[in-house]
């Protein structure tokens, strides 16, 4: 746990009342019962399926939010970065995933480091010429090795992408005394955001089918999937009811974000997780009666997705405009009051994994009250 | 000094040679030896023409290289934020300009520690129902604090509109027994990026004749200003040569940026100001002859301007898409030789302040070899 100090200038407000009024801005908001609540629901909706979850962290970054996910019956966590593997290794989270291909001397060493500090970590692959490499990782750190390979069923991003290259890997992996072929991994992020079910289902459809070839290929060759870990929070219905995967991937679903919340959800009328993260944010200008200026702007809210929709505080239809790196603009309907100085809205978040990223803190809030502050502590990039 | 551990992983790295190649990436690369010469160069500029210079940390938000621009001859710094004052006072910076209006409790709160630690800080106001909380502020604090008026020329975002206003601050900071009236602050953010030079100094000298107006304004009613502080890298060529300003705030002129390089300077055929500043990243992935996967997206980069610039280790003409938060796609020219797994490749960053804010080191270079890695400590929003 870090020191009081060190959870940043509302660190003093933690346990009061009307806290969340009191807030230094802008300041990343997390309503804790939207979110317990979010954790629990996909635990079950994993357990009733008789699948494993494994939530990704890509979206929260945190080691807290990774044990409440493990504490909820997760069978182990994701991770974007080798990076983020060491934060969640630090603070005792098992079970990890890396289900980014590590390649290059600085990430197989930062690798070795986290094998021989007894790190329970699985990794993914997908190029023959990359295993030589995990191999002298373990060695060095004298551990054995989990590793899934990485199918690509469409996004050209990541991954294996031939059948033929599967079965290849599958074998030099079988020959490694230090790596353990435990099955594959498909993530199509492509998919999680099309906005209608119906279309979505179609895509992905066409992309598990070939993900199934590439599984009835290897099993042919005696290289059976024991794992078989892939999925999203767009997808997640797909995922659980099929028979292909064995464990799930989702991350957005313990946030959810204005990207998400415009996409209609599978096999639902609404979606069941519900927004639980916001950042709040003030007025810091306000000489013009159509517009004030806000006190978050692009270093507070990521911008690969749809704008922060502003809800708390907010007039009805008010619009959220980028405004530089310090400020946003707050579009006002025709006849709205004035904001006075100082006024707080809070916005959902764009695309919650690179907000989330930009933010070192989460302010856990109950009603009003600050019930705590949790540390983004696998933010960044090293 | 942050201890070596808080380095990240290439600490052990400093002092290495060849350790460019070596660095675990996505890392934010400094070209000192280009770097000092842009900090020496636009402090001649200004010295030359007998304004004074206080460069916008808002650029670098890094102690370390406040006090190198300090060392250089500045007359202070600016910043964009009281948490970035708090980084630098902390740190020793002193002549601290918050170029941001301080309302709420809580910032003012803020501002009160700061100004009770000592802080050598001043302060800009836009409106007159801010300037009671400044002075609770400095009075909590049993200090007097400098204050300017920051002056809108066109950009609605923050600063006093219009003359009269401008006139009833001063009037209202000249009452004020804790707050001392210092002068003006204008900012004119919108035509810092006008590509074609003479297109800026057009729209640039109507913005600076209300400027003027409002400067004759405030003397006429005895409210000279002593302090004129603005302008940018975009205008700084008019900025010290013209008689309105007393000091200059440029930022990027000390990193330059892909979004800089393609806007034309002011009474320059080129740039003086060279790049410093660039992300290296490595190929993760490479089944595809047009294109490979960078381990570098939009956790490494902003992505408010331009698209980042491959450069060193890249082909001629090869183009870098972003491709998630993780990943960036390098699309290959035709014909071009494949790139193996691990290559490195060193690209200008889109716009340098928010992609500088996404990372928590810069890694000091001399060619090849990594002479030290300093924080971006006033990285963040809290």
């Amino acid at each position: 746990m870090p020191p009081p100090a060190a959870l940043g200038p509302n660190a003093r407000l933690i346990g009061q009342r009307h806290a969340r009024e009191q807030l230094a801005t802008p300041a990343l908001l997390l309503d804790l019962d939207v979110f317990e609540r979010n954790v629990a629901l996909m635990a079950n909706r994993c357990r009733r399926a008789h699948k494993g979850l494994r939530p990704h962290a890509k979206t929260h970054k945190s080691a807290r939010i990774a044990r409440a996910q493990l504490a909820a019956g997760a069978v182990g966590i994701c991770v974007a970065t080798v990076h983020e593997a060491t934060v969640m290794v630090a603070a005792g989270v098992s079970g990890v995933l890396i289900t980014s291909p590590i390649v290059g001397t600085a990430k197989l060493a930062m690798l070795e480091r986290l094998l021989a500090r007894r790190g329970d970590v699985t990794v993914v692959v997908d190029n023959i010429e990359a295993v030589a490499g995990l191999e002298r990782s373990a060695r060095r750190a004298r551990r054995s090795l989990d590793v899934l390979i990485d199918i690509d069923v469409g996004m050209k991003r990541t991954g294996v992408p031939d059948v033929r290259g599967a079965v290849l890997l599958a074998r030099r992996l079988a020959t490694s005394s230090v790596l353990q072929y435990a099955g594959v991994q498909c993530y199509s992020g492509s998919v999680q955001h099309i906005v209608q079910a119906a279309a979505r289902v179609r895509a992905y459809s066409r992309q598990l089918a070939h993900l199934e070839r590439v599984l009835e290929a290897l099993a042919r060759r005696g290289h059976g999937a024991r794992i078989v870990s892939g999925g999203g929070t767009g997808t997640f219905e797909i995922d659980r009811r099929g028979a292909l995967f064995t464990e799930c991937q989702p991350g957005s679903y313990v946030f959810m974000d204005a990207q998400y919340n415009a996409v209609e959800p599978v096999a639902h009328a609404a979606w069941p997780f519900k927004t639980s993260l916001y950042v709040q944010t003030m007025v810091s200008s306000n000489h013009y009666p159509r517009a004030v200026t806000l006190d978050a702007g692009l270093k507070s809210f990521a911008m690969d997705g749809p704008a922060p929709l502003p809800v708390r505080g907010a007039p009805r239809s008010a619009r959220y405009q980028y405004f530089g790196d310090e400020f946003g603009r707050l579009v006002l309907p025709r006849g709205a009051r004035p904001l006075p100085l100082g006024h707080k809205i809070e916005l959902i978040t764009p695309h919650c994994d690179p907000t989330v990223n930009l933010h070192d803190f989460y302010h856990c809030v109950r009603g009003d009250r600050l019930v705590d502050i949790w540390p983004v502590d696998a933010r960044g990039n090293l």
